[in-house]
């Protein structure tokens, strides 16, 4: 039994495709298609409500396109609409905050964990309450980085600038003494580096991409809907976005480290 | 013969409340209708396409609101899409492109006249254009500028870490010797202490808002359309929004300088 529908990704932009990296990578045989909402990116500064019924259409447009399990690779979409979809819809829908946290829970000694993101991701308290629910006696130390996603989208990832910031938003984290950071953005990991030299060597940075692949196999296998065995468009991936697809390409190969194609714009609402 | 109907307003989010405050000031008998298209901004990062039918959508709502003057007070929409609705719509309409280019034309001594903008206004060409048609023989240095308007979001308006993202962007257009800066973007007028500091005294910094205010009186003035006396809602200010209201209400006072009321969230499209 051979379930050959595709996964459904999307993000507000092109930062869920660190998302389909490690989808390729664990799960080789699935065909993938992603909406990338660049027309109205970013999400992070706007409202709960906004988020949400955004995320709501860019569902119904996977759903469309038969999808058979549907990842919301964004963390502010995750933080503050999944509660709610995966209430109404039939369809299995994972975000990308239980499976930071799940790794962020496992992989703390001291039980101080810092987390950053959007400001209506860090507003929503979702880390927060989902970090201490999974730990008891966990302290969170939440901060909003809302000039990280324009310093990625820029292309400035590990210039001068960018360590100052990245200095102003993460030294009272590290004077917390946290031993584990999530970075609670797609965007983040490309700053890994930056990040990693302000809080020193001794913390774990948790970035969810891996855990959201291993959660989506989980949920294929125990459902029995994997593609695996004679598919015949293996690797097969659809990109849809709401904006021109050219600088969503030329963005996305910093992403995925080859060439996208099969790039398409289409209108969502 | 007065003419009560509103002005009608629009910018991607709250930038062209700097066109507001000007046109407040110079018509002060007439009624206002602000959209800001708030659930979508920015605008400067997308595409000429996205950029046009976001403006049509917006002039749409204002025209249910019955105005008699449409300003596009959004560098990015006015670059891309005025040439465009204006030649569509039977309302008039006016940019904020041309009243900047009339001023840097009319100030320049040396004919060498810098840009800046968002990356769409920037490769829209619109302003080199446009200063090269008025002024014969003049030089345009044009720079996009994309962290300014998160910096400008994020508060971080006379900040170190700003002045060096300040120094970075226009130190090039120093080096050219020009005389007069187009600041082509509603929110950079909020930077301008950061912007004299780099450039010196010596450049004048051109902002539309003024000019744009100017040319909307001459409009309504030639047209027979002012409100003047009798306007019993005079100074009636509206204001709409695509996202939640209450950052909006915050952000205009930077802005404006006071309390907006009247804010209200609506659909748009």
């Amino acid at each position: 039994m051979s379930d050959l529908r595709p996964i459904g990704i999307f993000d507000s932009g092109f930062g869920g495709l660190t998302a389909v990296k490690e989808v390729i990578r664990s799960l080789p045989d699935e065909q993938i298609v992603y909406f990338g909402d660049t027309a109205r990116v970013p999400y992070g500064p706007k409202s709960r409500e906004t988020v949400v019924r955004f995320s709501i259409e860019n569902i119904l447009f996977l759903l469309k396109c038969k999808v058979k399990l549907i990842i919301i690779a964004c963390n502010t979409a995750s933080s503050v609409a999944l509660s709610i979809v995966e209430e109404s819809f039939k369809v299995p829908i994972i975000g990308v905050i239980a499976p930071g946290v799940l790794e962020a829970v496992n992989v703390t000694k001291n039980k101080k964990i810092g987390v950053i993101g959007t400001r209506t991701a860090i507003n929503s308290g979702t880390y927060e309450k989902m970090i201490k629910q999974k730990r008891s006696g966990a302290k969170v130390y939440s901060t909003e980085c809302p000039l990280f996603v324009p310093l990625v989208e820029e292309g400035w990832l590990n210039t001068q600038i960018t360590k100052q910031i990245a200095r102003q938003y993460l030294l009272p984290l590290k004077l917390k003494k946290i031993d584990t950071l999530v970075l609670g953005c797609t965007h983040y990991p490309l700053l890994k580096p930056v990040i990693r030299e302000v809080m020193g060597k001794e913390v774990t940075l948790v970035d969810s991409a891996r855990q959201v692949a291993r959660q989506a196999k989980e949920i294929l296998v125990k459902g029995n809907l994997l593609a695996s065995g004679g598919n015949k468009n293996k690797n097969n991936l659809r990109f849809y976005v709401s904006d021109e697809p050219d600088n969503f390409a030329a963005l996305g190969k910093r992403f995925l480290g080859f060439k996208l194609e099969n790039v398409r714009k289409v209108s969502n609402v």
